[in-house]
């Protein structure tokens, strides 16, 4: 069975979809959607069209799954549940407090168009969630934690840019190793934000402006900075486009827990990422989902899904029989 | 939903499974079968009683899911398909040639009982083979490898034992660091077995043996020890119970894959175990898809699966709502 698949916004994410979906041979590339004039966007795959996203409206006799690569902020919310009633689809909504109202509205409207919406489809929310789950289900006796890094956060990126007299910038999350060691070692440890976390700036500032202001109301922003340790660099322009021009991300979910009489035994878990690419892999997991959707569509499946609600089986293209040969 | 459980077999891994019902507050263990004579055994759980694996023809209504501790070699391919005609059952069947043989057997008693049969679970086959299937699905491009250890193996363990002049033996499997290395670092080498793991034997022998000659007959064996590079310690009995008498395993499975225009971008996924006790872990990866066997089956599903086919969110007691909310 081939997939056919749209992509809805082509940003950091929609280029990796695209990218992804070029490495799967049973999907195809219908189009990519863009709320820009169409004729401004020039995609990597040659042939492939670009329609403005009205024209979602008039195909859905033409695409399988509809991969949605937008904002959580104000996107997803609206785009998602508006075409889950047309398409199967399938985003990466990662605001936390608000997966209980959307999933809620994706379930309502995929299921009077009797079709499937994947929500929170990604590495984290996504495979990181499947591993928490995995573990939690394996030893209930336990607990989990979760760095993220080395790799570079756009929404802190943007915080900075924002800032006045800022130009440019480039932010990592860096795990704190101390923290991880402590962890695998199984004493379960509190650790606050700070604990867990450093954050690393790299700023391009105005000419003329004022370098220690800029960097204090980096280090002192509530949300964004101010639980954290945090260090600014101020570089040229030129260094941040040498050095610091790649979306590299990553992170571990190390779960440790206890089995035995008088809890024994101990184990760990541990599920790593080291991305060069994020938005490529992120991509890379929302296209393998796709096939799931589109399969568990055909069964007959609709409404709101998570990744937690997917059988592995589903996400590959080779039957029962060759996934038991090959991987079991 | 409560799960009933039966345990048949009550070895390392019966104990193990019995350990980990008993955190889970969800299950009940109804008794634990066994072909010795029942006043012979002693088990773990004040209460529940030991019976004769015969009484299993009579106990259809007081089980919800019986989970099956034998050996790949003999047990297995013998008591799995004769007990998922009556029960949902579970084993931890390893012998990977055999595989396709033993689901045919299992699928085609299950169907006709209208009963669930998981087969293969456990860690490796188990969660090993599903972290290896979802990186192929998420990374087409790329290569698995799976490392094993620091841990006992019980096979090669025997296999020394059955030695002339061996009393007693504990065995070793050992990753080699620096191949691991060379894994995660994305350069996709060709391993041979004795570049990817050492085996490392202690060994009681009886008095007057010849040391050299045990030893000569260690590293030369086929299969066993002949591919590796092998070292002997002789020890003393109290040594061997002081030192080694846990059962530690674990491992790791190492993903690289890549993305992009040239495959210019690299990924690293890696999931690792590190166990202090691989029957009580094995026990808890069975207990866990014993609530997902049951949970299927009274949904209508029969037939023999693998955790392949299981959805991560069927191996939990939690609502779907509970786990979005927890997990994701």
């Amino acid at each position: 069975m081939s997939t056919r698949i749209g992509i809805l916004g082509y940003g950091n994410l929609g280029r990796g979809v695209e990218s992804a979906v070029a490495l799967n041979p049973d999907q195809e590339l219908v189009g990519v959607f863009t709320r820009r004039d169409p004729s401004t966007l020039k995609i990597n795959t040659a042939g492939v069209p670009v329609y403005n996203v009205e024209e979602l409206e008039k195909m859905t006799d033409q695409i399988d799954v509809l991969i949605i690569c937008g904002g959580s902020a104000t996107d997803l919310p609206e785009m998602t549940p508006k075409y889950a009633a047309l398409y199967n689809v399938i985003d990466s909504f990662d605001t936390h407090a608000r997966i209980p109202e959307h999933f809620a509205n994706v379930d309502a409207a995929a299921k009077k168009g009797g079709k499937l919406g994947l929500i929170s489809c990604g590495w984290d929310p996504g495979m990181f969630s499947v591993n928490r789950l995995y573990s939690h289900c394996i030893l209930p006796e336990g607990k989990d934690y979760t760095f993220w890094g080395k790799g570079v956060s756009q929404g802190h990126s943007d915080a900075i840019r924002r800032i006045d007299g800022v130009k440019d910038a480039r932010q990592y999350t860096i795990p704190v190793p101390a923290a991880q060691d402590a962890v695998r070692s199984g004493s379960n440890p509190e650790l606050t934000t700070r604990q867990k976390h450093t954050r690393e700036c790299f700023v391009v500032a105005e000419e003329g402006a004022d370098l220690a202001r800029i960097e204090k109301e980096i280090v002192e922003m509530p949300n964004y900075f101010s639980d954290y340790d945090t260090t600014v660099h101020f570089i040229s322009a030129e260094e941040l486009a040498r050095d610091h021009s790649g979306l590299p991300h990553g992170g571990s979910v190390i779960y440790t827990g206890t089995t035995g009489a008088e809890k024994a035994n101990k184990h760990v878990i541990e599920y790593s990422l080291k991305l060069d690419s994020n938005p490529e892999f992120t991509g890379s997991v929302l296209a393998a989902y796709a096939r799931a959707a589109h399969r568990l569509n055909s069964e007959g499946v609709s409404g709101a899904k998570t990744s937690f609600d997917i059988a592995p089986a589903y996400l590959s293209p080779l039957s029962g029989e060759e996934l038991r040969a090959h991987f079991l």
